[in-house]
């Protein structure tokens, strides 16, 4: 049995870049695309004219393929679905809600859909409604997060006993070490978000990928459980949602705090400090803003180093 | 470079039996030990006269290389130490507190010394006492815990890289799956907690043994963050804690509720509802109860299958 994510979304190396908000757009993901991974547009963060620009300058690039991030609470969500049709987008990967909704329907339109997950429970569900692919995410990853907080280490083996399909991997992987890692715990693939972040072709503004490269471990935390747990940078902003714990705050109060646009003041303006700056633990092992395509290079290249591809089977590619 | 772990420890296979409070007494660790891996006697539940004769026992079980674990905030921990001169112990596993205290000593007096940490940071501070090894525990693990809240896949690469001496991987590993992924990350051995818990040889009351092979995903929390981190399972006290917290009690009020005798209750007395049962993420992973050797044979076998051993250096042994 050969590497079935190479096979199903038609790459060289089973390494996607996470489509994330503020931070992948279709500069990042045609690079990652070109290098031999798969890229994706995290459209998440954009209005439906943002996204329609950006997937026309993906295909004006000229990469064929490529994948878009489709969180599936997104309100304008059909006006989304419609420009993925539009530009005949090959792969879709949802995230965020119930995969029964739209999964038929893209794949009817013959699009391969890939569905993220951070529990079984959930991976058999996208199974169940068709998906091609779930993306296995642990604990340790930035952004969204499940509430079992059950970590890539013990996620991992759980889905990929559950389910037929491929899994994909996420959190806690940066370099070919932890590719490896992933694919001896049961992964086929692996999705990397953190480190994208820190690429020349990231849409982060440059003092996120700079603060990135210089965090340490335990600089990340997950948070704001009552609402959706995130995982975030220690900054001003998430000082303040320690002090409204410790003042005992409902659910409401926190909303408050968090507002609106937390994301996009931190990750895309540069707000380092009253910011949301949503990142992978792993962000400790992060020392340099590189081209996308040298990091997938040199992850590849470590893995080769590692010998993994002799393992054959799924090892292989 | 061979394995440095299995050369360090005269161990066969780099797989250690983690020594656990309640569930880990000479019969266990003389069988892990037996087998090929290494057996560690947990102390920090017992009394002097007990670890005494747990001692006595294990030396007249005929196995020669085992070893104790000796929390370093144990009050009698003099006591403890002379037992472990007395009984020519060859190994010690420190834990929970300063590896400058003892390490000197120990080793002084012939014995290797490995000690476990949650951190870059303390594994920096036990290779400069002088320790032979670190195990890297990650947030999956059961029982005591670190405050960062790192994961396997993110500790132990951090942790690998910074430290000259080899590093033992430990949290979420259960299987010859996980072994190799650790070893992919950068470990040279394994430390397993959860899996040996559900074993014959294991002090664990039977109903916990049960319980925990019963265990889904999500089943655990890391929880008490205010006194010491420790994850367990939720059942009757764990939903006491929650209450607790959301009528804001204080840390005081946490520890009163705690009370003492909570993890023999659990663990060793087979309270399932009122007492404290440590265990990790991995519980969800374990389905059976078996004699310890047929655990070790099977994870080597496992991790033999998948072929990570053709990969030579520390994956060899």
């Amino acid at each position: 049995m050969k590497n079935r994510i190479c096979k199903l979304l038609h790459i060289r190396y089973p390494l996607i870049q996470a489509g994330m908000v503020w931070c992948s757009g279709w500069r990042l993901a045609a690079a990652v695309s070109k290098a031999g991974g798969l890229g994706i547009i995290g459209s998440g963060s954009m209005y439906p004219e943002v996204l329609d620009e950006h997937l026309q300058k993906c295909r004006g690039s000229g990469v064929r393929n490529f994948a878009v991030n489709l969180p599936l609470m997104y309100p304008q969500i059909e006006d989304h679905i419609g420009l993925i049709l539009k530009h005949r987008v090959p792969i879709v990967f949802t995230s965020a809600g119930n995969p029964k909704t739209y999964t038929s329907f893209l794949k009817d339109a013959g699009i391969k859909v890939v569905h993220v997950v951070s529990s079984k429970k959930f991976a058999l569900k996208a199974e169940a409604a068709g998906a091609d692919a779930v993306v296995a995410e642990g604990f340790e990853a930035g952004g969204h997060n499940g509430r079992e907080e059950t970590t890539t280490f013990c996620l991992v083996p759980e889905v990929a006993d559950a389910v037929q399909i491929p899994v994909i991997a996420a959190g806690g992987i940066a370099d070919g070490r932890s590719m490896h890692a992933a694919l001896a715990l049961g992964a086929e693939g692996v999705q990397i978000g953190s480190r994208f972040v820190a690429t020349e072709e990231s849409s982060a503004h440059s003092s996120f990928k700079k603060r990135v490269t210089q965090a340490n471990e335990g600089d990340t935390q997950l948070t704001l459980k009552e609402l959706t747990p995130v995982r975030l940078l220690n900054n001003g902003f998430y000082q303040d949602i320690v002090k409204a714990y410790e003042n005992h705050r409902s659910a409401d109060d926190l909303r408050q705090l968090l507002g609106r646009g937390r994301a996009k003041r931190g990750m895309f303006e540069g707000d380092l400090e009253q910011g949301e700056l949503e990142i992978g633990q792993v962000a400790a092992r992060i020392h340099q803003i590189m081209p996308a395509a040298a990091v997938v290079e040199q992850i590849i290249a470590e893995y080769r180093e590692a010998g993994a591809h002799h393992l054959g089977g799924r090892f292989s590619f």
